[in-house]
């Protein structure tokens, strides 16, 4: 497959930007303002990189009118220049298609669905009643598990795992290394034994959903794990059993969500986060990178954790003193105290 | 495979329990007692939900005699409703059943040893000397290494990797992703470059270990990587070279412990801990979510690091706040010096 | 396979060590000073483990010209013996060695380039235009995407994802279940529905590089992701988008870098450490376990962030005076204030 090349009048057509330069001009891809090259088109989002446009050296530029006012460059004037490099971006990717059709090393079963417009790579497995709709993409060494449903225009990169029972709905992405529907952390303690609990629940994906590599959703414990429509994760996500993930709610890699825990709509979860099991976040919250959710969430808004990085020499005084703190507020009351006890002393006396 | 049905009476029977209600209800599935219906069974296991058990549509609920004495509808008595649910979820699992016997397109190597009641999965490869007791799962693309052993009825999922000379026991169940024996991460520095370390110790593993999905526990450098009875592992733990877990310790998801590091028995250790190397944990601790194990622990008992989640707005003079605190904390012993100065001088002037 | 065997004479000529005892004692392995038995070599690095000489059961132990003045028994001795050990360490190592060849199995693409030296393992798949140089091996079920480079002497371990357009430079080792240039958490918001920006760029291994089990290199939104000659990377780490990595830096695992995050050379960091996206990290750095960097550091050194463990109800008082710190800050400086008002007033009095 080789790199694809357009005329800037072919993507000026396509975003129905405004042309400004000459239509036949050659562009082969896509740069940010500070390496695109004299045949990349670049865009300008950020206000923060306006002072690399004038040093810039694309074919053209991906401008909104203020903006292209100040630049005497080629440029394709939109609405929103970062939605239409989204946009442009898929015309450049070179990503292999794969062609429909079942590969002849894939093991499929006998009573298993899959649509003559999928396309089922090597070594693949698919399990007895599971369901494969039409334009999906089942990577190579993916293994998808028992009465499973993948929805149409699903793509599965090479070796994701989807255990038994899991409803993935239409246009999922799901990245290598993933895993659905694993069994869920459930025990019971007998004595101090650890008595395993079956994880009957199943899982069920939204629409547009994209999962990250290596990230695991479990099964749930008695009903299902729910993530909805367009819910965006990461790589190396853990979400635990029974946990509800909101419409278009986006988590940043290495996020741990405990069993059960709700989390509401269009969430942003920074990468690292922690949240403990059982609780409810709200629609609309922000939560920065590493913090750990110990409550539920009530009001949207953003909320924190954690102390900000210092020098290690500086911070080892820092730990030390934090746990001396309740020492120290009450001998800030004490102070107060007798602070007031002598000012008051002193009044009366001066008063006397 | 059809889901499972039951009624009351086999249930009963299986329990040991009290039957209370007629012995024929059909009973398809276990739920929650929210959201149990007319042919579903319940349990009461949390004295917090006690308050949905008026309302609960459940045709039967798991209970203890003395709650037994406070609802009118049908249940199952026992001793423990909880550990009663644990066994019966059994009884109510889909998962498939692997059948014993050798896939056509797995690949094992002439000298590896299979009973002929375990089943090996699709392309699964098990390498030379490497042995698979009675009732093994091996799940398809499972790779077990040269001379790695795998003890009577384990379950692997598929897609974990066993390397060479790993060690599992009896009935270990391992979910899909997970990685036994891979090499540690042990170098020399001479002069600035990293000089590899050849990991030569194995990884042992106990009876009845679970362990969670794109978990990797890693070889010994020269001794072995141990992992007692019982222990339970729960998805994208990280258990470095040469660690050592005690029987029956549980640890949630997202938990990493470095190199050398030594954990007892009976240890719960929330989700996102870490621990440093080479330190030891005694039996019986409880480790609450994110801390970060900096030393040894020689007590019993529950420890935690971090700060309680703020909004952002308040966590941000919070956090500056911490950086001040050494000078704070001298501050206020300067004031308690100067206090008692005053205090003291003024009590000399009263007393003369 | 069986165990090697070597005679101490032979250690000593592959090290250039001076010999200390009989050059024909058989040595079977590689063990600790306290764990050795009379047919195991051993090294003493660590001072702290000098107190084991004594007592030392080893075949012979490798010490420094200094070391082995205070003690009697075989040795080998060399300049630097934990590099000696890390040196000897390959040699006691069992890691079976694949043959040459494609196994039959395997799927490679017509276009697709193999050297013959090379070992390409049992289910493995190689996609059009990709290259396998000399020497390099492929384990088991491994995919190589369209288009990718693995340099010479490489070693995937069994079940590695490469993405297409990936290229790894010369004797880079990579563990199970390692996906490297998976696509990069790019999206555009737009009015709440984020939509999928195309990761066209790639990723871009050096040479000497080793690459955890589970651990995940997103390939570039636009240009490469850059992961410099020397870098080792422990487990389940995550890279995010354009992270560019110097050479020789170390991390250890659980580490996550946000995207277009750069990072310097010789850097080591420790487990369990989040790095916020778009900022720079300078040579030399040293990051404690679990700290979060949300900011540039442009100074060598060693840098911290989080809270010392406590006893989990002495941790809820500190963590909840954390949150009263502002208050408490304020509240000092007013007592301050008061007390120099009082002292100044009381030197005011004694002065008239």
């Amino acid at each position: 497959m080789n790199a694809p090349v357009y005329t800037l009048g072919q993507l000026a057509q396509r975003l129905g930007a405004t042309l400004r330069g000459p239509a036949d001009k050659v562009i082969t891809g896509l740069a940010t303002l500070q390496d695109a090259n004299s045949q990349q088109l670049s865009f300008l989002a950020n206000p923060q990189y306006r002072k690399h446009l004038a040093s810039c050296q694309a074919a053209a530029v991906l401008l909104t009118v203020a903006d292209a006012q100040s630049y005497s460059g080629d440029a394709l004037i939109v609405a929103n220049p970062y939605l239409a490099y989204a946009e442009l971006s898929h015309a450049f990717d070179r990503k292999p298609v794969a062609a429909a059709g079942v590969h002849p090393s894939a093991v499929v079963a006998a009573d298993a669905q899959v649509d003559s417009t999928a396309s089922i790579g090597a070594f693949a497995v698919i399990e007895s009643g599971a369901s494969i709709a039409a334009g999906v993409t089942v990577g190579a060494h993916c293994v998808v598990g028992a009465r499973s449903v993948i929805g149409e225009g699903g793509w599965l990169a090479p070796r994701v795992t989807i255990y038994h029972d899991v409803r993935i709905g239409k246009a999922v992405v799901i990245q290598s290394g993933a895993v659905l529907g694993g069994e869920g952390f459930g025990f019971a303690n007998e004595k101090g034994v650890w008595q395993k609990i079956a994880q009957i629940g199943g899982v069920v994906i939204g629409d547009n959903v994209e999962i990250g590599a290596n990230t695991t959703i479990d099964r749930g414990a008695l009903a299902d794990t729910l993530i909805g429509n367009g819910v965006k994760l990461d790589n190396q996500i853990m979400i635990a059993h029974n946990v509800q993930v909101g419409d278009n709610t986006a988590m940043a890699g290495c996020v741990g969500i405990s069993g059960s825990t709700k989390i509401g709509k269009n969430c942003m979860i920074a990468g690292g986060v922690g949240m403990v099991g059982h609780i409810e976040v709200c629609d609309g919250v922000f939560v920065t990178g590493m913090t750990m959710v110990t409550r539920s969430i009530t009001e949207p808004g953003s909320y924190s954790s954690g102390t900000a990085m210092q020098p290690a020499g500086e911070w080892r005084k820092s730990a030390a003193r934090i746990r001396q703190l309740d020492d120290m507020a009450r001998r800030l009351q004490q102070l107060e105290k007798q602070l007031a006890a002598v000012t008051s002393s002193g009044n009366a006396s001066s008063d006397a």
